[in-house]
């Protein structure tokens, strides 16, 4: 334990080795043996399933249902649809090969060559081409439409620089796959849950997001259009945090999925897909900790509470133990986590800053002067702000000052990412700011060869046409060409 | 819709096509275009969910965690465990390459032979190894321990011959990994395990079953004793439903895995591990189900009550459903799931049909005589009995029928079970009863000679020597040497 109580890298010192310090020493996360993959440990696995818990309920009551598809995807499936095959078939994990032997001379085992699968399969990058194969089968009417069915599964895609949580190999996520039976319908199902993944990330991860669509170049392999959620991090980058594409009828039409109308006429169905991943971990944790350790919003902290009862000897833990239990029961009864540290073997002040390290966001100590006092010490992870308070309504307090914290860190996110994003219309003004982070308003004209240039000179992108702006004509501040709109700019993660 | 609802394979005439019928008709799951592997559909996903959210809790409460590592696990890792590689690396599937590039000759994508990777990858069959190589890092000292991980994932063992649930290439399950500092410890834990399953197969899934330990040639590949419980079919076949490993030191020897005790001393841990799967969903279907379509115990349901309107035109429509909402709000204030189906382009025949299919233990239909009479009818799916009741007092009705039905089933499948259990003394006898199924307790010598001649003789294989029948020394029915004990025979899948 003591080795993760070590001081962090500081912020200010190096942002990027802060957060490689955080996630291990938060025990969130580490790098496996196998090439960019990570084993996500207890406590970071804990933060995912209650994202999880709280995003399955959220896509139910859009009436999404949960099935299986399956982990290995043929070869041939992924040439179907041309542009999904150029974003996707690149760096995949390719399986060819059913068994393994004896190694008769070097000892271990190889590759047995007679076990060669007649058509490779692919660990899937994402799901489109499976589960648009196997919709065909399911869609024959417009009776059985809309189709919406949700996957939780982990997926692979090569890639040659990882971070924890933000980039890694494998990665655990969910993908939504939708039908419908008019174009319509397809772009609200995808508007609605960019705003599900919108709502979640500001009320739940206390992340302020803006939410847009991409520029074609940004795109989604084999969407229509691909809207995003777009987060800002402590050093001003942007993490795309959500995507929700609308895919048209390009998927449809690449396996031949079709549905008789009411006036029964065959037409090709429309599709979106969309996803969150653990990723979300990743922004969770660039968003609000500090040089301290973790900071969690209260709703997504997988412990709420800790109470460290400060004793010397038996007689006094047993009396810290009957003060305390009263108010642990009530607060577990209002379904806050509570844990009652009491162990021997650390000092309080090693316990102070291993929870500070991990993000609880209330921590209560309570002594033998308290006792006699009526009194205990409530500090609050976001602030770092302790009080030494009544022990009546004690429960109370604790219960607002949960709502209060996961208010307050909103708030200082908000505060920030506002703070930060820059009106911009000037190309040199722009490639100068741009290197101290931040987001930028900036008209588009809308070609490629301006969004190029942008990444080439500054290694910024288009993060997407945000929705949240009033949308002005203007001059593309790159080519001086007219521009309709302004679009958000940004170096990302 | 229709075709789903054509008439099942009855169970006396094929047992086996009723089986994958079934799991088709009911919407459960379907062959995918990958050998081997099948698409979990929504309904049958949704039994899997109810599944995992009861053991995830029971797991819990024995203070395990869930944790998440790589899918690939290198090569070289399965062969430190010597009898692990000989379980597993046989047939497993293997990454190669981690490329592919466009076919210029044929169109489509191919290998690309630059992208090989130097070490291939197994696909997880099952996390021992890797766990292990990691479990190194996380364990020092005695204060380490105990270390209870879970991870619910997918595994892949590339097999032969596959059915629905019962046996597929890639399945889901999930895997607990434990390590302890003492023999003791560690047996007690594989036990415990035991126990979960065999508790949540009989309260949840109302499978009875048969708890035991495995010979010698029947154990998991590295452990030192393989705990089981096990099921039987109505076709008086047994189906290995759970198994909780004692691994000994192996692992961690393999891995070297040591940590120091209270004496500073280093040891090696000691480990287990234990496991259930999407097989657990083929075991609810075969052990309840009837020719007319599932039959789920309530408690595992995912729809466990449906209300049928039964009407012509809006009016009564509207009468009835006025009627019936304040009963659909109260049962779902009591946490019971209850679907209203009011649609219109169904006779309420075909509904009736549809539900039966699908297993929704209790079905209320209601009409313009009822609504007259103050009466509903009320259908329980495990016995198909019909009633026509008083309107007043329904909530509480329905809310007992549900308990009923879940002992109800419980119940039939235990008589069932206990009526197909035979002490046998006579070789000769056992041959001949056991190609009619059931289970055979008989004496064994505990030699694998015995134990190879009669699955050679009969397809029969020792399950288990059982825990729960008192055990007492004989002769082995077989070779007639002495036997400790009698063990239990069958025929499984």
């Amino acid at each position: 334990m003591a080795k993760e109580l070590k001081e962090l890298t500081k912020r200010a010192e190096n942002y990027s080795q802060w957060y490689n310090d955080l996630v291990v020493k938060a025990d969130l996360a580490e790098q496996s043996p196998v090439r960019g993959c990570m084993v996500i440990k207890p406590y970071g696995f804990a933060i995912w399933e209650k994202m999880q818990a709280q995003l399955d309920k959220m896509f139910k009551e859009t009436g999404a249902q949960n099935a299986y598809f399956p982990l290995l995807i043929p070869k041939s499936f992924l040439s179907r649809e041309a542009e999904h095959v150029e974003g996707f078939a690149k760096e995949c994990a390719v399986v060819t090969h059913y068994r393994l032997r004896a190694n008769e001379k070097e000892g271990g085992v190889e590759v047995d060559p007679a076990a060669k699968l007649e058509e490779e399969l692919i660990i899937r990058p994402t799901s489109e081409t499976i589960i648009w194969n196997t919709y065909k089968n399911w869609i024959h009417s417009y009776r059985d439409l809309p189709l919406m069915c949700n996957q939780w599964c982990n997926v692979m895609r090569w890639e040659m620089r990882t971070r924890p949580f933000l980039r890694t190999s494998e990665f655990l996520w969910q993908e939504g796959h939708t039908a419908h039976a008019t174009c319509e319908e397809a772009v609200d199902e995808a508007k609605k849950m960019l705003k599900v993944y919108a709502d979640f990330a500001e009320q739940w991860l206390a992340i302020p997001v803006v939410q847009g669509v991409k520029s074609e170049t940004e795109r989604f392999a084999g969407a229509l259009d691909t809207y995003t959620i777009e987060a800002m991090m402590q050093d001003g980058k942007a993490l795309q945090s959500g995507t929700s594409h609308f895919l048209g009828q390009n998927f449809a039409k690449s396996f031949d999925v079709t549905f008789l109308n009411k006036e029964n006429k065959p037409e090709y169905v429309w599709a979106t897909s969309w996803g969150v991943s653990t990723r979300l971990v990743g922004a969770l944790i660039m968003t609000h900790s500090d040089d301290n350790g973790l900071v969690l919003p209260p709703k997504i902290a997988p412990l709420q509470v800790v109470i460290v009862p400060i004793f010397k000897g038996d007689e006094q833990l047993a009396a810290l133990t009957a003060k305390l239990q009263p108010v642990i029961d009530e607060l577990r009864q209002l379904g806050i986590s509570v844990k009652f540290d009491d162990s021997d073997n650390k000092r309080p002040g090693f316990k102070f800053a291993e929870y500070e390290l991990k993000g609880v966001p209330v921590r209560l100590a309570m002594g033998g002067r308290d006792l006699e006092n009526n009194t205990i010490e409530i500090m609050r992870r976001d602030t770092l702000e302790k009080e030494n308070v009544s022990f009546d309504g004690i429960v109370e307090r604790i219960k607002n000052l949960l709502d209060d914290i996961q208010a307050n860190i909103f708030k200082k996110a908000l505060d920030f990412r506002n703070a930060n994003i820059h009106e911009c219309d000037n190309y040199e003004e722009f490639k100068e700011k741009v290197k101290d982070g931040g987001f930028f308003l900036c008209h588009w004209d809308g070609t490629t060869e301006t969004e190029e240039k942008i990444k080439e000179d500054t290694q910024a992108t288009i993060r997407c046409v945000p929705f949240m702006f009033e949308q002005t004509e203007g001059v593309d501040m790159v080519s001086g060409k007219p521009a309709k709109h302004r679009v958000l700019i940004a170096r990302s993660y």
